[in-house]
């Protein structure tokens, strides 16, 4: 039997970054595509719990694979495929191709992670995906040469209880990477900086960027592999606790 | 000199167990309020990247301290906080006192909590406190008494760097809380259930729902210190990489 994949992002259903990792998905098993109606970029683990859910079929005429829109964010994308949509457990759930790096520290921003996480939750080896190049018209064949490498160790090898994989794509050809390093977050901070303006009565709003600073002079980090043109595999844990610090916490006067 | 604090949450400006906290910290340290304008339940943690911010002032009335109400998410209030409206870093970031349980997995999707990270990524020691009552008419009076001691710890302790804590109070009087206890966060999860309705136009649409199921057995989590009448204390780490996972996927085929 084929293996059943979930696929999602947070671009939205229509961004190239999905449409490239659908063709992968596609030579490999059966799929379900579940992902929001629109850009869902930076909805980290949000899920819609104050107003409704509509999900909608998009590609009535494909007869091989099932696609759904969600008004969603990408987490709700997961709990419906799997709550509402699919018979059956997925054996995998794959995330992306993102469009931009979800490294470091972003991999707590990430809606492209946030979905992988969640269907960590869910006991489903789950990957997410990241090309290292924001512009909507990215180059993804390089991406999927290496997504499909990664999705058939994932299918064959699973991945430890509460795990899963935030996997990023630096920008360059095929020829030109370096090769596949499994790595650890790096220690790295966004450093906010809001634009100030005034909307046309006067009054003001922000937008909010920033400069992304890598605090982290590590040679086993995702930062580093990337710098250097590997592809970075980071395992992500979805127990948050810091053991080692209950010790030192189990001091103070409580 | 007095200690700054900064002071957030997700359930918004307006509601009681904010409005608990604030009392809380002005009996400790000069104040500063940047919370959203509705309610953020559920956000994770979510940055606003697709639209515009915007911050008002709401307590123009009262000198001794500021308050910002915010439109966007938790995370962006505290980002707004720290890049736009404070001088100097704060020395604590407090966020709550949620109205709910943000025990277990429940971390991952608390814009309560991702509160309290971001105030982490950003270097400041932060914590997160949740009464697991979910009544807008919660009682807040044991809470305040727990929040207090807490604060006066983070203040004279810290916290190691990239580590916050998830404090989660019993809904119990005080006499009956049976103390404070440091331990892990439970593996819990919530079985998703969709309520599935229909419009007024004949389409469907649905409400997330779901049932939560502790599936951890052990002793020191935080659902048993609940469970017990105790308030938990969980370390929560911002580096999200499963270290001991690693050794095992190096030996993927890649």
């Amino acid at each position: 039997m084929r293996p059943l994949i979930l696929v999602t992002n947070d671009d939205g259903i229509n961004a190239p970054g999905i449409r490239a990792l659908i063709e992968v998905a596609k030579e490999i098993g059966d799929i379900l595509v579940v992902a929001p109606d629109k850009p869902q970029s930076g909805m980290g683990h949000a899920i819609t719990i104050n107003s409704t859910l509509r999900i909608n079929p998009t590609n009535v005429t494909e007869v091989d694979h099932k696609e759904f829109s969600c008004s969603g964010t990408p987490v709700d994308c997961v709990k419906l495929a799997i709550g509402r949509l699919l018979d059956r457990k997925p054996d995998i759930c794959i995330s992306g191709i993102n469009h931009g790096s979800n490294s470091s520290i972003n991999v707590i921003y990430s809606g492209t992670m946030s979905a992988a996480v969640e269907g960590c939750i869910e006991g489903i080896p789950s990957v997410g995906f990241s090309l290292c190049d924001y512009a909507l018209e990215a180059n993804f064949e390089a991406s999927k040469i290496i997504a499909k490498k990664i999705i058939l160790n994932l299918l064959e090898k699973g991945l430890p209880n509460g795990v899963c994989l935030n996997v990023n794509i630096p920008k360059l050809p095929f020829d030109a990477i370096q090769g596949i390093k499994v790595c650890r977050q790096a220690n790295a901070i966004w450093e906010e900086e809001f634009d100030e303006r005034k909307d046309p009565y006067g009054r003001n709003y922000y937008w909010l960027t920033g400069v992304f600073k890598n605090l982290d002079g590590g040679e086993d980090t995702d930062e580093m592999a990337l710098k250097n043109g590997f592809v970075s595999v980071v395992p992500i844990e979805i127990d948050f606790t810091a053991h080692h610090a209950i010790d030192e916490i189990k001091k103070w006067q409580l």
